[in-house]
């Protein structure tokens, strides 16, 4: 059978799944769950030795260290992949919920009902922990699910799917709920995305190249998520000791993740009070800073930033550095470079606080809190499947409610439109 | 200027006025929608000039009579773009409520802040008054507008958006928060939808080709609105009265609309109950009846539906009618030719009734109430943009909600991630 047949094959089966899954109880949904950790756990040498061999194959294949570190299956990790399988299980069903019930002067009633998306295909990279993740999220919210990892991690893909598989069997779910796409052939995601018949809403997880080409390429509505070029600015109305402590937070708690802080913003009027030590504290962490004239005027052998600094999502332990007249400057900044995932004001004034809650259009816009907080688990989802960078639909971080939408349902008793 | 130079133009102003909109006052917003509303009150018969114009031309150029209807501007129209402007200023303002605010363990208090898409593209049919109706709704929702109407209304188009610029001028809004594309250069709209990165959403409205030429060849998202093949679902446990009347009442208040019932479903348990009095009602105002082998063996002159009418919205005087055994066939009848617009059950029966609702994937799923319900001003919207089938961000009528998005919002007091 060609890719593009098996794919096709993928998702009418998928269409068939959607449906059966969009009325599936709560119970059923928690006890295929329930069933996947524990085969998950029953089945952990298997799953080992399935991605020893992908190990073996990526090292043969010259992947990067941090390529194989993504890819190994720990028992940690396969710990945390059980332990998210119950966590998932446990939050609460967000199929059916009615909201807005309100009585019409017609003497009909109106309201929202959520419901399941239909059917997700999903697209990342060699990462097998995330084929669990998004199987069970997609489960979760009622709908079937298309998954696509990268190839190096076909073998543990498919001792996965094993695992997924019987506890949607235990719990008498179609099989074809959480599909894993059983071919390395890279057709196969040009196939997923051009299918709108079968599929209702692709999201790509990975790299920034790979995300473009999808949302360039797709048929399908895309959810997705592109750069974090993330800003904390500090106004002259700040706690200095706040602003001391959330700036190097929001840079030093971890470098590789989209909600780091890329830029710093300092009000001039405390600049002179806030980066001298700020600027210690980086280097104490190995921090490399660039900075504005200003800045470079203030602070000894910071390097000059360049137009591109501004512009540029490091994920590494490099800061840039701009001094603003105020926070009017600050939002243009941020308007003209920043990304609209995270950014930050250190603030004690009121109405400052205000003015940038309200004027920076980013999908998190923070008070006094290190940008590291825009995350699922931290915001109270339960369990994120991404951050999107989108306006519709979903914004920042994604959680079951972001893997469902909403239909009107409307109660009469024989009404009619006059 | 090459009209690909002008829409990048168009594109590159709306996105600098998107950013004072979205904050805007309500006040000031209210004070430009009234003020526009004056405005065209006072240009009444230069309006109506410039429609002659515009019918003059159409007319020569031999466009049909619903075209050339839909085209008129004639005194009640203008009185009701009047009175839609000053209903769109009346209502209530959706930009910048927060909802949901809870504090996390960690400290931090988390919720959601309603805020604009954006900037909105709206492309539509010689239909003057959608100008004003587009203007006004993405203006209350903070947002930048680009209307490309059809090229036949664009007389009239440039009249109104001197009034819609003499409002914006009154509340010292950007004069670019709303501009009329004042080109008839097809090229417009291929330019409009293939500009990412100054639209966020398109909006299309009119015929199904143009929507699906759109939705194939944006790079935007789109929001679109296509069939309404609605069914009505008789139970064998409905109230037989009510199911004439709803019955009758889906068919018949007016053929032309998306969401009137296209195909009848009957329990054949009481279709020998129902039918037969309900064809004479149909028969009583002229309406074609097409049906399924069991139904014609039950009513006289029925002519046999072909499978191609289960899956026609015929926006006409004709209605298909099919008996199934059940409401599980009925559901599946549903889900193979509906277009997962408006159905709606009659049943007395609770379990049944709450089965529908859950199950048929539909933008808006009724009990006991006709099909014409499904609408923004009946549903409490307040005013309607259109009605979506797709999926993500907005299902079914969508009103100023649809027109904005969510952010989170974070409040701490120096918090940091441990």
């Amino acid at each position: 059978m060609s890719t593009q047949d098996y794919m096709k094959q993928l998702g009418q089966q998928a269409r068939q799944a959607a449906r059966a899954m969009a009325a599936a109880t709560t119970a059923d949904k928690n006890a295929a769950l329930q069933a996947m950790a524990a085969a998950l756990a029953a089945d952990r040498e298997g799953l080992k030795a399935a991605n020893a061999q992908d190990l073996e194959r990526g090292r043969a294949n010259g992947l990067d260290h941090a390529m194989l570190d993504r890819l190994a299956l720990t028992d940690a990790r396969i710990d945390s992949m059980i332990e998210g399988l119950q966590q998932v299980s446990a939050l609460a069903d967000p199929v059916g919920e009615i909201t807005d019930m309100r009585y019409r002067p017609s003497g009909i009633q109106v309201g929202h009902m959520r419901v399941p998306l239909g059917v997700i295909g999903i697209i990342y990279e060699s990462r097998p922990n995330v084929t669990v993740d998004a199987a069970s999220l997609c489960l979760k919210a009622g709908n079937a699910a298309i998954l696509r990892g990268g190839s190096e991690s076909i073998e543990s893909n498919r001792r996965i799917a094993q695992a997924v598989r019987a506890g949607l069997a235990h719990a008498r779910l179609p099989a074809d709920a959480v599909q894993v796409v059983d071919t390395t052939d890279r057709a196969a995601v040009g196939a997923l995305i051009s299918m709108p018949e079968y599929v209702d809403v692709i999201i790509p997880r990975g790299g920034k190249s790979l995300i473009e080409r999808i949302t360039a390429e797709a048929r399908v509505p895309v959810i997705k998520h592109l750069d974090g070029i993330c800003h904390v600015y500090i106004d002259d109305r700040a706690d200095i000791a706040k602003a001391h402590r959330i700036a190097l937070n929001a840079k030093t708690h971890r470098y590789g993740v989209c909600n780091a802080m890329e830029t710093l913003l300092v009000a001039e009027a405390i600049a002179a009070d806030v980066l001298p030590a700020l600027a210690d504290a980086y280097r104490d962490k190995g921090v490399e800073l660039r900075g504005c004239p200003k800045t470079c005027a203030l602070l000894k052998g910071v390097a000059a930033a360049t137009e591109a600094d501004w512009a540029t999502e490091y994920l590494a332990a490099i800061l840039s550095i701009r001094i603003v007249a105020g926070m009017d400057e600050a939002i243009a900044h941020i308007e003209q470079y920043g990304s609209h995932h995270t950014d930050s004001i250190v603030t004690e004034d009121y109405t400052r606080a205000r003015q940038f809650l309200r004027e920076v259009d980013s999908s998190s816009v923070m008070v006094n809190a290190s940008t590291r907080f825009a995350d699922g688990f931290e915001y109270g989802l339960g369990a994120e499947i991404g951050i999107s960078t989108d306006k519709l639909h979903a914004r920042g971080p994604v959680g079951l409610e972001g893997l469902t939408t909403r239909k009107f349902v409307v109660l009469g008793d024989g009404h009619i439109r006059e």
